[in-house]
């Protein structure tokens, strides 16, 4: 077995209807032949930088040591928003400077990161365009960085890339007060609220979720655990406390999505 | 040319606005990195397990011998519910055991077939959710059989696989009734009343198609015999007989759907 | 490293909720096992042959020579409408013989081109429907191509592929006028009018973009220039003049879609 080309991920809000997954990809082969490419998501929601800075946060690490991730959700394409390079924990992430890795850069503590403003032109297709720099900066970085080039032949370390605020959890001894900060494609309403947190309460004793006028009085091993069309709470796949219905659509049918809050509450002293 | 790594499909219903398929080959490609990932859908409606197995069972033959195949439609994840492997005519699946192989099982007369059970939980990621067993379970399972691991390994023998009913055609030397059994993108509604069926009763004269209150008076043999927006019959690409609008949605103009009666009848006595 | 197996680029309606393009791969996969295989896109509107002809056109520059492409709208199957494989430019295709290869052959001037009709039908799968000639056809031909066919093996060469007329533009030194001619995901109204020839208009003094009540005064050179909703009109990634809401879909709000004119008018006489 020979050893197998570089993995790039691509994440974009490019959908696919258009052709604009497929240029980027025929410009990475163009320029590592022979690159891996693995799609995460082409459907986050046109310009929704905080989905989609949530799901990369969500999903490099399920990626070997060594893959490069490219992420391109990029309303300010054109403008003066710096293109960036992030390496961190054996991952290479090649994204505009919007706060993209606003999540990694939380909570990943590693020490020997770097981050580097692209800025060598020479680097990008000859003829760059303001509106669509996944094709013309973006991937021809990423592929020359699989390739093998430094990424200091990007352009200068950077100290300062941009990040947006993340709704903080508040904890006290006897409450939990989060966020929705997700909505998936069934219409789970995931939280900021990570599953460690939510156990060490319901441990105690009996918990009670509350968002919007929903009341949830325990929290669920399995989707199943409700009846059909029955509210439920449960630690997702994410790792988080989500809010579902069992064969619906939550956000939908509970009228909540990103930003509601959701507070769980101890109800009972426990054992 | 070296030989190229291992081919694994992947069906599911997590569409394409989240990570989740992402994550399921970020897990393959960590333990199988030769890997190569092929996807065949993944908007099957939510939880629908009958149209997946559908899909299923109308894929795999197209394959090449020695292709594994992961399919999670799994609204039973966290319960009780086996994950299973199937050896069959030189193909792997790897499912939860909940009816997603029934037509397989049901058509594939293969002597050898072996099922297992997936109780091998060291072969699982370390940290397995309740929530999203298609990334803790089945993706790694498939990547260790992909790289070489033994189905025994998995666990268990098992005998008596999930298995739904299947609506079963009825036959007369003058007529067939049968089902719609699977709508597809275009509104085409697939039935499971087989091409030679139709054609053995089409040979012998004329016949009359009958699905709800529409009466068809002949099999077209191109979508184009029809005028646009007329009605037709057709034997369609899952070698079944079909009825479909000429640029049109069928199942929405004609409002059938899964489950709907669907009736050949030969209607003079022919040569 | 080795050399990596041909690319093979793939152009469908046949959406993503369905195991068509599955199918398709599992074909090619199993006569040409080393071929990478690159979506392209998959949700072209059914049976729209005038956007998939305008994607394949401005996408197969961005893959490197020797790349094969394989492109399946296809509302005439099971009729005698022929298929096709052309070599031009050191790309190939294989497609109906429907128009979708109009932009190509209009703007690429490669003497050196060769068109062929596909008629071999040993080429085929041993079953071939009406219904699905990119499975049973396309595939098998595209796969052959790929693992080193000459494509003189699939019939006789044709010298008249099927083209339809294209909206031209109209110059004059001081208007431009064109059509909208494609509406990607976001909503962009994308024109058939070249940058260049705006730029030229531009350059000498003001310029205002008509297209149907909306009047826009200037050329913007990012999508953020306007404020949130905003109209703009924008050089695009396709190289074209294109309107544009700033974080909205500007074919809902505008009303306006495909065959829709589009006017630039030089509104003062300059330095």
């Amino acid at each position: 077995m020979t050893t197998p080309g570089p993995l790039i991920t691509l994440l974009t809000d490019f959908g696919s209807k258009d052709n604009y997954v497929g240029v980027m990809k025929g410009v990475i082969l163009s320029l590592c032949p022979n690159a891996r490419l693995v799609d995460v998501a082409h459907h986050v929601p046109p310009q929704d930088v905080a989905s989609a800075a949530f799901l990369l946060d969500r999903t490099y690490g399920y990626f070997p040591q060594g893959t490069l991730h490219l992420a391109v959700v990029d309303p300010g394409v054109g403008t003066k928003r710096r293109g960036m390079v992030l390496e961190i924990s054996g991952h290479t992430f090649v994204t505009p400077d919007n706060g993209l890795l606003t999540h990694i850069l939380a909570t990943n503590g590693d020490p020997n990161m770097n981050t580097y403003s692209i800025e060598n032109d020479s680097l990008f297709l000859s003829h760059c365009s303001n509106t669509f720099h996944g094709r013309d900066v973006f991937a021809p970085v990423v592929a020359r960085l699989a390739a093998g080039m430094a990424p200091e032949s990007v352009g200068p370390r950077i100290e300062n890339p941009v990040r947006f605020s993340i709704p903080q959890l508040k904890k006290t001894s006897h409450t939990l007060e989060g966020r929705i900060v997700y909505v998936d494609h069934f219409g789970n309403l995931v939280s900021n609220i990570p599953a460690k947190d939510v156990e060490v309460l319901a441990e105690e004793g009996e918990i009670t979720i509350t968002l919007g006028d929903t009341e949830i009085k325990s929290l669920s091993q399995s989707y199943e655990a409700a009846n059909n069309g029955g509210v439920l709470a449960i630690i997702d796949g994410f790792n988080r406390l989500e809010v579902s219905i069992r064969n619906g659509n939550a956000a939908k049918i509970l009228n909540q999505g990103i930003g509601s809050m959701i507070r769980v509450e101890k109800t009972t002293a426990g054992a």
